[in-house]
């Protein structure tokens, strides 16, 4: 920042080189001399540098453009910067420099010029999301390196190394009244020494109104980066990214279960275990933090970089995970009036929730909705912004509770859905949880009535050549979620039940798959009792807990289409590792989700862990979300005499027809979940 | 404060009835009906009360006066207030109201009235300090108690139990933004449920500026009382007042020694050993910690307290002590330049300094002022406030090192000098620390040169009668730093000492005892070797130690004299514990410190201590420390070529007689050194 005020007053004469910046435009005359950095600074250009301009860093490399430039009225000669310097060779013989490159900080500008800005050498630069309708992430950390050549003691002015320190970063930096954690005070005078009074530190600044703390210290210019963890703690798994700071770049993401499933499958399994055990609140919050530290050794292991590099953390879950992971008995989310503990956004440090990584790290997470609406909808809501959309979108996470948002730029309404553990396989007679040999892919033909599948951990349609080879290693298991809603919405298609969700009998359904289960019938997907697997249907039960899970879902919904006074929603998301694997037609067909153009209906997988990685790179977004949070409406379906009439109606199968004959089926494949709405690939298929 | 701007827009009409309060004499109208707290808050009459006016903390008390007030042209009735009603009668039942007072919250003014608000109702209540020149202190601690009412949840309204409790702290006590520790999240939601929706919070507010937190809640009206400790970390002694936070009474004092004397009796060499020896900085953290949590449980013990009820500890000690109970390495203090890691103030958590006291506790560490000038010298300074002294003050604290401070209103300066353990005892041949059987105090007759002594723990002189037998127990043993310097003051009156140093022999000076030693002379202050006790006597080498040292401590006070450009002071002020024990008029004879009229030297006793439980208590003098601090001129006795010419000039012994013949002599008796200052009883005797 030194010199941006001078050269700002210089500005003004006409006979200074004009210096144009791409793809930003700005542009201005500085002084000759003045370097390519100094003038990004000035003209407010977003250039990087951890060096403050020292030729130490090379974050600052330009791309000078030299020709003719008529659009501009320019012509840059070959003069136009000073000559590549010394600090510049040594660079590139150490490093190497991409052809035609240049060190900001090292090349003054001689005339007029044109110099490019590079996506990497942007301060704020966008990090990449591969779904174009995703918001956008421009990467500003709350967690920042700067490097900084502090002033010697000197025993005629007696001060301390901090408060030199902290001058140092004022005067280059523009951090003015810095504070530094204790752990800093511990190393700080060995590494200054260590240094020779030049050192870089990561500072962070969580809330801007808030004094700037110094939470880590290396001598001399530190090169070994600092990195970041978006950890979505879900009930059933715990997924993590690991990011660069300086980059914004995913370098490992990684998951693993989370180990409190032996307390309980399902939430409030896990309220109930903390009711009835004392200090069984505290040995589940031991098991997710112990988790939490074991995922981030792995993802630090796979990406190769040392634990102690962490610097900051962001944390998402549901209420009760949000609960358990900060130490709070979770028991009053377990009846009426489902009261939180705090509903606000929380700034912590590592330790004080027992997470090990670098010992100053710090802890953000995210604020939670409501009492059934937690920190993980809200990270939805971050990454899939229904405040900021257009057209009115429906955003449902499905699991055992469904978060259902619907909102556009005016109103953003939430409410929380009991669907049940139906959609995640549990509850249905041939149901498993999705692994390999899960069926997750059903079509029956309407005519003949039979069907044909496909099962997790194979490529082949179940009536495709070399099938019964391919998966005779894990044979055909089960039904997975996704599976068993693709199997009901076909046999409703194919006429095998009808809109009430009662199977026919063989007699009825002219199919010899239908057959006799008690006092109801059950459709036959797949025998394999000859090959010594199992008899895999579809029974009336099954079509049953599928019809008061969908139900509740659509209750939940159509409940905030009231509020709104709509009766259509423009657009569908569907979140969580389960809405990447659900085929978006077969839940329409079901009438789980209201109608909608099927090109509106989008995967965004794990939006939780997406939007605790917008969190992580973007401050900014942090106060977007907790004002978002306070602006939502929340809606609690428990106490809406609207939702249980809207669930009784909403139990039976709208479409005996398919409302989209002519239309692609889009499969989406599975993907790890943590990652599928970025990483997932799309194929799509013309139906047959 | 709720209501109060509602009255104050009502104040204006005349025929409301006017209060009057006392003592700070405000007035105005208030509605009639109007409670006196009320009142006393619309009028900015400072009156306590924790539980907002709720009639259960009493701590409203007022004495109303009744009859006829000519200065004021009031006439009060005895139904100036409405009468004694339902909840005063129970409080009564219950706890006792002394006779005339009322409960501010219940009593309502009905006509013109006079209301008395006693010292112990004041919410800014001055704390007694018995010495009358000593800086006052205005009761304002950053930890106070809130008694709060707070909405329940409600399931339309999702809002968390934190979210509702600080609405309840900002509306009904102006706490606005309030945050809260992760420690108070974990007891939340049970207290106040417990409470039934009613809680008593300690809020710190360390600064003003930033936000409040929450760092202790209890259910309901919490009267268990809260607690502050004030530390004075010495390098021999850790002394600390315990004080209620309520009423800034100290309720407990206690010591012990510093266990790292196994490291090193003085500064340097536990410097030493921390260098020479690889963990040694943190063994000596972990021994000063420690000392520091035994000392909080016997003085808690000692006071009927729980630990766990004192919320903030202010801390002090000179900069290796500051650095080491940080745990960080005073490598750097141990050469040029002195480097300090941090000379600020800082707030920090107990737990991060390893101290058990309530798990939320905070922590204040005085700033420091320079190298050598350390947090215990900030202290002084803010108890001795030479900063707001008309006359020109010189402060001194002895010790190892003598931290003396130069000034007035206009400037201020400070130094460290380096007097070495002569004073404590130390390098003395019959020296001893102060204890029973220790020589404390002495003269000699100018004429027969016989001397007589007392030592500690014995009211008699060694002439008076029973003396023998009194002292039977302990023996006499030694001599303690304050005995050393009042028996050279005395041979020097009494021609054993010239003014060189040198002792004469029996010959020259007269006087059998003074007897061989060496190439030099001693002179025998006590001989108990027929009892089997020891020779005690001052040598030579005792009368040059004791001129090092104190012409080391005089050429600091002059080096700050010739930067001020003054050659006398007004006032003299002896801090510390060896300071209260030394005889200012036995210090002035040998030219330890300048001359000034004897009645103008004062002992502050632990000035430091004070200092420590000034900053306690009130949370402004903080902001004073750190900026005087700031402004205090440091003066660095190592690199000033006159501070060795200074110390040459200053080893002679200047009075060969008394100067102060006439005047009475001032003997300050051992007290706890902890509380020399407030505490210690001074005697007068005329001299014989």
């Amino acid at each position: 920042m030194r010199g941006a005020g001078r050269q700002r007053a210089e500005l003004m004469s006409k006979t200074d080189p004009l210096v144009i910046f791409t793809p930003s435009g700005k542009r201005g005359r500085v002084p000759a001399g003045t370097s390519v950095l100094e003038a990004a600074r000035s003209l407010g250009v977003d250039l990087d540098s951890v060096c403050g301009g020292r030729g130490i860093c090379s974050k600052c490399q330009v791309t000078p453009a030299f020709g003719s430039f008529p659009k501009h009225g320019l012509t840059v000669g070959p003069d136009a910067l000073s000559p590549w310097n010394a600090v510049e060779e040594r660079y590139h013989r150490k490093r190497g420099l991409p052809e035609g490159r240049r060190l900001g900080c090292q090349a003054r500008i001689a005339a007029d010029v044109v110099i490019d800005v590079p996506p990497e050498s942007q301060l704020h630069r966008q990090v990449v999301r591969k779904r174009a309708e995703a918001r956008e992430i421009v990467l500003d950390p709350a967690t920042r390196l700067y490097y900084v050549e502090v002033a010697e003691p000197d025993i005629h002015h007696p001060s301390g190394d901090l408060e030199r320190l902290a001058t140092a970063l004022a005067e280059q930096w523009g951090l003015g009244g810095i504070e530094a954690d204790i752990g800093v005070l511990h190393s700080l005078q060995r590494v200054l020494r260590e240094g020779e009074w030049k050192a870089t530190c990561a500072v962070w600044q969580g809330r801007e109104a808030a004094p700037a703390r110094i939470v880590g210290i290396w001598p001399g210019y530190y090169e070994g980066g600092i990195h970041g963890l978006a950890i979505d703690v879900g009930s059933t798994t715990i997924a993590g990214h690991l990011c660069d700071l300086h980059t914004g770049e995913v370098i490992a993401s990684s998951g693993l279960m989370n180990p409190q499933i032996r307390f309980g499958e399902d939430l409030m399994s896990r309220v109930s275990y903390a009711m009835q055990n004392p200090g069984g609140a505290q040995e589940m919050t031991r098991a997710v933090r112990e988790a939490i530290n074991s995922l981030a050794e792995a993802i630090a292991a796979e990406a190769g970089i040392a634990r102690e590099t962490i610097l900051e953390a962001v944390l998402v879950g549901n209420p009760v995970m949000h609960h358990l992971l900060l130490g709070i008995d979770p028991v009053e989310l377990g009846w009426a009036p489902f009261a939180l503990a705090t509903a606000n956004a929380l700034d912590l440090r590592a330790e004080e929730i027992g997470l090990s990584l670098h010992p100053n790290a710090r802890i953000y997470i995210l604020p939670c909705i409501a009492g059934h609406v937690g920190a993980d909808a809200a990270a939805v809501a971050l990454s899939e912004a229904p405040d900021k959309s257009d057209d009115l979108v429906l955003i449902v996470d499905v699991g055992t509770n469904a978060e259902i948002q619907l909102g556009n730029r005016e109103r953003v309404l939430a409410c929380s859905s009991p669907t049940g553990p139906a959609f995640e396989g549990a509850q249905i007679s041939s149901g498993q949880r999705a692994a390999p040999g899960a069926i997750e892919r059903v079509e029956i033909d309407p005519v003949s009535k039979e069907p044909r599948f496909r099962v997790i951990g194979c490529d082949l349609w179940s009536d495709e050549p070399g099938f019964a080879e391919a998966v005779a290693g894990t044979g055909v298991t089960g039904i997975c979620g996704s599976g068993i809603i693709e199997a009901i919405a076909e046999m409703r298609l194919a006429g095998i039940v009808d809109a009430g969700g009662l199977i026919g009998s063989a007699e009825q359904t002219g199919s010899a798959r239908c057959i006799a289960d008690g006092r109801t019938f059950a459709y036959v997907l797949h025998d394999g009792r000859d090959a010594g697997g199992p008899l895999i249907t579809a029974t009336n039960q099954d079509v049953r807990a599928i019809q008061m899970a969908k139900a509740a879902l659509y209750a939940g919904a159509r409940l905030l289409m009231d509020r709104l006074g709509v009766d259509r929603v423009e657009r569908i998301v569907l979140a969580g590792a389960f809405g990447a694997h659900i085929s978006p037609r077969h839940a329409m067909i079901l009438g789980m989700i209201p109608d909608c153009p099927l090109e509106k209906v989008q995967s965004a997988g794990n939006a939780a862990g997406t939007g605790a990685r917008i969190a992580l790179l973007n401050r900014a977004a942090r106060r977007d979300i907790e004002k978002l949070v306070r602006r939502i409406e929340k809606v609690e379906t428990a106490v809406e005499p609207r939702f249980q009439e809207h669930f009784v109606n909403a139990s039976a199968m709208p479409h005996a027809v398919d409302p989209f004959p002519e239309l692609e089926r889009i499969v989406t494949l599975p993907s790890p979940s943590f990652n599928a709405g970025d990483a997932g690939r799309v194929r799509r298929r013309r139906r047959g």
